[in-house]
Order: C-alpha cells, then structure tokens, then sequence
C-alpha cells in the first residue's frame, strides 16, 4: 500500500499517535478536536483537516474515539506493519537505547545487537542477543530484518550500510552523526540530537524572562 | 540581545550550522549557496535570502567563508553564549549522553550530573561528578547553571522540573518522555525519539522498493 501523505501532515500524524496514546494508557476514551488543539498547539479546525484526510473518525459533538483514531492512525503510519529491527553498536548509546527504548509499543520487534567486542558476544540485554558483526550477513540470510539502527562510530558507518544495502534492510534509524541519505533502495532518518541542543539553546537566548537583564 | 526570528528560519540555521561545521572540521573553507543548497536539499534562493537575513555573508560569485559564516551563525544562534548544563538522571541514557554526547561543540559546559543511587555518588563520567540530587539546591545556589539534560523516569519528572523552576534553570533538554511546555520562567526541548522511529516505519511503509511486490 503506498500513500503520497505530505510531509508535514506526516510529523502531525506522528504527534497525533503519541498524544493519544498517552491518552489510551490513562483509560481515557474519547477526545474532542478542541482538546487535542488545546495540548497540541495546532488548530482544531487543523486537526480535523488532517484526519478528515483520511475518511472523517470523528462525529461532530462526539469527538473522537480513542482507540478507534489510535488504531486508524496506526495502520496510516506503519506502526501495525510489524517491522523488525537490528542495533548495530552496542556502546553507550546503543545499550541505552537497547535498554529504555518501548520498540514494541511502536510495532517493532528488536530481533538482535551486533558489535564487533568479543567481551560482548554472546551475551544480552533484556533477553536480546549480541551478535558478532562479523556474522551479520549470515544473520540476514536467516532473518527477515527490515530497520537497522546505527549507534556506531561515525568512521564505520559507510562500511556498515553498504554490508546493509547488499543485504536489502529497508530502513535506517542513524545515530551515526554521519548523515546519509535516502535513496531509492534504503529509507534514512537522520537523528541530530545535537541540533535540538542547538534549537534549545536559541530558544533561550532569544527568550525574555520575567527577571531578565540582559 | 533578543530576536524575532521564525521558528522555521532558525531550523535552518541550524542545520546550516551542522553543515558548516563537518566542513570547518575537513578543512574547507568555502562554500557556495548552489553546493550548500545540493548537500542540504534547499533551494540556493532559500539560503541566500535566510542568511541575507542576518545581513549577508557571502559576495556574488565568491561564495561563503566557512569560518566566518559558522562564526556568524554561532552568535545567532547563541552557541557562544558558554552556557552550562548538568544532566539529571545517570541511567543507560543519561550516560550515554554524557559520554557520547559533545556539548563543548555547542558551547555548552557539562558541569555536573546527578542521581539518587548512592553508589554511584562521588563517582564520575569523563571527569564530570555525579552528585545527589538531594544537593540539587545548594549545589545551583553556588553553581551557575542554565540548562538540565533531563533523563530520569518520568515519574520523577515533574517533582524536578518544580524544583528546577526554584532554582531558576532557563532551559530543560528534556528525554523524560513526559511531554513539558515553554513557559514564561523555562524553555523547553522536548526529544521524542519515538516520533523519529515511528516517522522512519512511515516512510518504509510508504516507499517504492526497487525489487518491491507489496
């Protein structure tokens, strides 16, 4: 099924998701537009724009479902397509992630960590092996993996996603500060976590405190 | 020094920012708006109006001077403001980020971090102790800090943000997943790594793959 969704209406959609199902795991069960306006920052007006989009949930004076809206945007954004998943570094960064990160609460299932420490190999965090990644190409042949998240060094990242290309992954989730991009055989998404820093600390320079001398 | 400058705008910025910076790192020192608008996938025209913005770096013809441009921007975008941060929370992400994360980069100073788990008290991460967070009050009332690195259960999240606010912190980089708003008193960036995973699957789901039968 492919879908020619905006961009922008697409990181609205993302919003909308996790603002309802915060809202499902408090056992709240409908919401109005209004509402969801009021939290979100978006209009009301806006917000049923974007859903209408999609067929209309809603019934004016009703608000929506929870569940329902929940479960519609699901199969909209993929989150049902049951995706599976590959960390590629177990460091810091990957074990945090390994650790705290809900995989499945997004419908994707963390399959296996490779990394190349053989201290590491063989045992696991939370029940998810580490692998050599000297083995990943034989992991691949066995394994239906479609996500690879790169939380390696940034110098052998270019090495990984041509191991990763050749063994058809669909997507990247890249932590590597290298940036790649998409092409028409690998999706990408880039995380920066250093621009949003950079966008925190403009906010508070251009921000006026109640106290504020400067 | 405070600035009107749209949200929009200043994302760019940045970005411009990160660029800039790979390029200092290279040893490049000059850049055209065409080979910034081919890496970075806005229009030459964008780029030159947004950095005519702030008064217009370049010469026609000539290009960008690399350091001065990253210096420009670095003003704007308040990275030579040498604020001070501390990280609460000294879990799998909490030190992930403390050690990966390269906050000097972005003119910011680590200075402290903290946790309640009494062993890891009195010890540190890089050279940057971990304190307990019942010293929070008396650690900022000596210690001027500007921006907490938020990475605790978000159970705890809003008991700290209250006492945070206390304390007059300007900024929170906030991975609690506990959404926080900007008020009057504290700028906030919430990090929702979920929403970029779940961006990812949406965009797996909606890509033509070479060799694709869905």
């Amino acid at each position: 099924m492919k879908k020619n969704i905006p961009v922008a209406v697409s990181k609205r959609l993302i919003r909308y998701y996790r603002y309802l199902l915060a809202l499902d795991m408090s056992n709240v069960s409908k919401v109005s537009s209004n509402s969801l306006s009021n939290k979100m920052g978006f209009t009301a007006s806006q917000i049923r724009q974007d859903l209408n989009h999609f067929g209309g949930f809603g019934q004016q004076g009703y608000g929506y479902n929870v569940k329902t809206l929940l479960n519609e945007l699901g199969t909209i954004l993929g989150v049902k397509s049951s995706y599976t998943a590959i960390i590629i570094g177990s460091g810091h960064l990957g074990s945090a992630i390994a650790y705290n990160f809900n995989f499945a609460k997004r419908g994707i299932h963390l399959k296996a960590i490779f990394d190349i420490r053989v201290d590491l190999i063989g045992t696991d965090i939370q029940g998810v092996s580490i692998y050599d990644i000297k083995d990943l190409e034989s992991y691949m042949s066995s394994n239906k993996i479609d996500i690879a998240v790169l939380t390696l060094p940034k110098k052998d990242t270019i090495e990984i996603v041509d191991r990763l290309t050749k063994c058809k992954i669909k997507g990247i989730w890249n932590f590597s500060n290298m940036e790649l991009e998409t092409n028409k055989n690998i999706v990408v998404e880039n995380v920066h976590l250093g621009d949003s820093l950079m966008s925190l600390s403009f906010n508070i320079n251009s921000h006026e405190y109640p106290d504020d001398n400067s």
